[in-house]
């Protein structure tokens, strides 16, 4: 059957995550649903990265086989035509490879954690950043980042329902700029331990705030201790933006 | 009575706009609402611009009037408190002179108004852009937007509502940039007519997408008839952004 890459920006405000739960609906059953309507045959898809409740993507990656080839753009506007109205949208459909997968083939992944530091709650930008009542500073929380790049062993930036086989992963980038009065967190690595992008989050926001000195970051790292971890970010925060391959 | 300058950030999606009308809510009366909460005589409130009905903002200013002097910090997370769970937020409070207007003393008003061309409709940005389905040559927009700056009779950009006493106005500035996939419309002048900047917006859209040359906005301009406006964006994209005093 031919395969398809289909990069898909959505809002996770109203999911589960990425795939379905007992409790709620995943983005992997809106964006199946949609193909369901246009290729009943088709199997399930596959994601790149299976994104928490609340977690946003603008460049989550899944791959599909259809019983018959179709032309993209026209595929691109059928399955946006059946998302709609739910926050998901097909922003690109690519064919590959019959060997091409979503999950395994990836080589690296980006993620983007947005900030809004300032006393007064977001009117805009409610549920797509975590809001934090204090200033922060910046440069301080790349200090504290610093600690964290290379080939680590993670232990303490990992979720207890993390089923990865080791903690220990390379972090090629954890940079941090400033735009439009927020602070937005890259980061940067082939792959990632369950809740690691919002553990580093939380714990440079201490340093951020001034609660822990940029130098307890990499004491907490050497701990490999769960409790170690400054705290976890709220998923609002959190994009999958890109997968390279 | 103690005057306060406020500086409000909110989603007009919900709204018939900044003032009530019989139809619908105003943000003006979220925001009297919050005050009259802590404060029950106080008078009704102006702001520097009457944003329509689904315009955003993000520094919309209006002054207010309280029967006693409030520590601003306090005010603000009153005001906050009270306004919670509407898309509104009080961003700032100043005390200010007995005689500031937020209407009249404003020297310039600086408007976004954001664009998203793409194909794949916006999961994220949903209202807070104009989706424009096509590809935009920024360059051709730039061109056509250099007829607009400066001192015109702008009554091609003028909605047949609009109360002023007189189309010429300047235009100091009209840049247009791109970023994160967006392409973003820098305006600038003292005072404004009623949907110039959407006006200008949508004519600008007809120059992207090649259906008209940059040298027709110069026509239209000449024109000073509402019929040769290129059409009139929608609300989605526009942010009243700052107000300078």
């Amino acid at each position: 059957m031919p395969r398809y890459k289909l990069t898909i920006e959505y809002r996770g405000t109203p999911f589960c995550g990425w795939q379905r739960q007992d409790n709620g609906r995943g983005v992997q059953q809106a964006v199946e649903e949609a193909i369901w309507a246009v290729e009943p045959d088709a199997p399930s898809i596959i994601a790149a990265g299976r994104t928490d409740a609340g977690v946003h993507a603008t460049g989550q990656v899944a791959h599909c086989e259809l019983p018959k080839a179709w032309e993209t753009n026209r595929l691109t506007r059928s399955l946006n035509h059946f998302l709609y109205p739910e926050p998901v949208s097909v922003v690109g459909i690519e064919p590959v490879a019959d060997d091409f997968h979503a999950r395994f083939d990836a080589k690296a992944r980006h993620y983007l954690y947005r900030v809004l530091a300032r006393p007064a709650r977001p009117a805009l930008l409610d549920g797509l950043v975590w809001h934090v009542h204090r200033p922060l500073d910046v440069e301080a929380m790349r200090a504290g980042a610093a600690h964290l790049v290379g080939h680590h062993d993670f232990t303490t930036f990992r979720s207890v329902h993390c089923q990865s086989a080791s903690p220990v992963k390379t972090l090629d980038a954890l940079d941090i700029g400033e735009i439009d009065g927020e602070i937005r967190f890259h980061v940067r690595a082939r792959s990632f331990l369950h809740n690691q992008v919002r553990s580093f989050v939380g714990t440079l926001v201490q340093v951020g705030t001034g609660r822990w000195p940029p130098s307890q970051v990499a004491d907490a790292l050497a701990a490999r201790d769960r409790a170690a971890c400054g705290r976890v970010a709220p998923p609002d925060g959190l994009y999958l933006e890109r997968v390279i391959y």
